[in-house]
């Protein structure tokens, strides 16, 4: 079907006539994410995990508060600007976002995607924009080691040994403002970054139930979603200088490829993992890997936009994976749905 | 600004020229919503509040999955012909949504609004639906008594006593299923019920710290909501066949009736709120009134939209109101954050 504003390609993915541009990112980072390979693609690293608050929730808070001035900052935007703000977390309630955003006066839509936060974040600003029903929109998110541990984890005693499958959720948060493309440009390179598809995932559930193995319960919905997108834009992975899932780790990103590999496709080497590029396997040990919203947040509103406006990448799937579990699910004995929202960029002349 | 598919009236209001045709609905209610005065508007009551599960968690998602079926049965619609569903709740991690609808294969958004979530779904479905890039999408959302006091008010000894001010969170779902008005009926009423307009919320604090008087802090959200609506509409509440917020209670319903005084405008009779209406405030005795995502979910997808078909209201503003709290928030002795979203509604011929 040929909408008004997009062409309907399938069930899930929809093309942009009209791409939305990346105006302006920002992210921010702990001492961990900025002692790894990436540390030269964050605009701030903290001390220590509190970013000048007094609690952990209060410092993820923060970290949204700081990544959405900057970004606004480089974009020569005032709160005001902005027609709306697409934001969520891991926390309880999400409170991350709802404290962090509070002092904006932005009109807010609160979204719960787990580490798919800053895809399905893209994903529907992306469309607003698309629709033309903003000049302007912020999508962010984050994630804290100790205030996920508080919440997910919780008693911890000193000393517990983690699963080699466990991932270390990435303190770090990410912010994009997306524009309708008006031939402004705000950052120094020759090339802009535009959101060209969206691809909405399902909730895939293929029974894992050991929440020390996230990556083995989302890699399904990547599988899933990534599928869909080749089938409905009739693509093959070859096209793309990178394919990039949020936060499968080792273990999760090996399975992916494995699906494929049963359907006699190969991902090849461009086919990556922002659990996998945060940290530094061999010198950092976080196991399986980085995990949390703001893993994928910090990777593509840092590392993997330069990339695109340098002109070294020129089509890019963006693909952050969520476990939607809780706590309580895994009490009663459920077992771990994922979900993967994708968007595809390209880089364009500005 | 004139947007292409929508008119930007100012900061927070899109009034939308192809507006979305609400196609089917459906709703759910627990024992103690079924014995107050909107029993007759529900369309099935549990016996308990456990609709056939062994966990409460697990019964609000079987709330959900019966609402999505009754809605898409209605509709004459299979899961597989839904381009998006946007859902949320009050649970942790939003599992109510994500349990309640991992069967369905729908392509799936994950919102996080708190009571408010029926208006963010109705507005952001109105909004894909508006902007062309869905035929049909599915809105819900739900609460649980029961999820919610273990979640939120954990440990409760029995005969503790309710404040005054306390509410009580509704065992209620409710789903409407958005389409492009294409001429199809599926209603046997002489009127269809459109959204024409959506007001997104912005986050508003005005310092309440007490969990028990959550009308007291969503209030000033409702009324920031309520008035922008006005004000960028350029229309005036007499308007409106009903003004209804979510789930402000008898004290919220109040307070936003005085902000409205003191600049001069008065509200009316037709001003009400879903939290009243829901229950028998002197044979049930739920304190203040109902809460809950399900509270404004259910009163909307029944009583709300039954009298928009009959034509017995032509024009409503729906706008429901959540508090953006969790007990780790109020345990770090911060306030609540309140929001409120609002869609216009019009009956209209089929």
């Amino acid at each position: 079907m040929n909408t008004l504003n997009g062409i309907r390609l399938g069930r899930q993915t929809i093309q942009l006539p009209n791409p939305a541009l990346i105006l302006s990112q920002a992210n921010i980072g702990g001492k961990q994410e900025g002692e790894g390979p990436l540390r030269d693609w964050f605009d701030e690293i903290g001390e220590d995990g509190f970013f000048g608050e007094k609690t952990w929730e209060k410092a993820e808070s923060e970290m949204q508060k700081r990544v959405l001035r900057r970004a606004l900052e480089r974009a020569d935007l005032k709160p005001e600007d902005l027609n709306f703000v697409l934001a969520g977390d891991l926390l309880n309630q999400c409170i991350g976002s709802s404290f962090g955003l509070r002092e904006f006066g932005i009109p807010f839509y609160g979204l719960y995607g787990a580490c798919s936060t800053m895809g399905e974040a893209l994903s529907l600003g992306a469309l607003l924009i698309g629709g033309g029903f903003a000049d302007y929109c912020a999508c962010l998110t984050s994630s804290h080691f100790a205030t996920a541990e508080r919440q997910y984890r919780m008693p911890m005693p000193y000393g517990s040994q983690r699963a080699p499958t466990a991932q270390w959720t990435a303190t770090a948060a990410g912010c994009a403002i997306l524009a309708r493309p008006t031939g402004r440009d705000n950052n120094n390179n020759n090339n802009q970054a535009y959101i060209t598809h969206i691809t909405c995932g399902k909730i895939v559930d293929k029974g894992i139930k050991d929440a020390a193995n996230m990556g083995a319960a989302m890699a399904p919905a990547a599988y899933d979603t990534l599928n869909a997108f080749f089938r409905e834009t009739d693509s093959k992975p070859e096209e793309y200088d990178r394919i990039i899932t949020g936060d499968l780790g080792e273990l999760g990103h090996k399975i992916v490829r494995d699906f494929f590999s049963r359907d006699g496709i190969e991902l090849g080497e461009n086919f990556c993992d922002c659990g996998i590029m945060l940290y530094d396997s061999e010198k950092q040990d976080m196991h399986a890997g980085g995990s949390g919203c703001g893993c994928s947040a910090s990777v593509f509103n840092g590392y993997i936009l330069d990339q695109l406006r340098r002109g070294i990448w020129k089509r890019v799937i963006f693909a952050p994976t969520g476990a939607l579990l809780s706590p309580t699910s895994t009490f009663q004995g459920e077992s771990i749905p994922g979900i993967c929202h994708a968007v595809c960029l390209r880089s364009g002349e500005a």
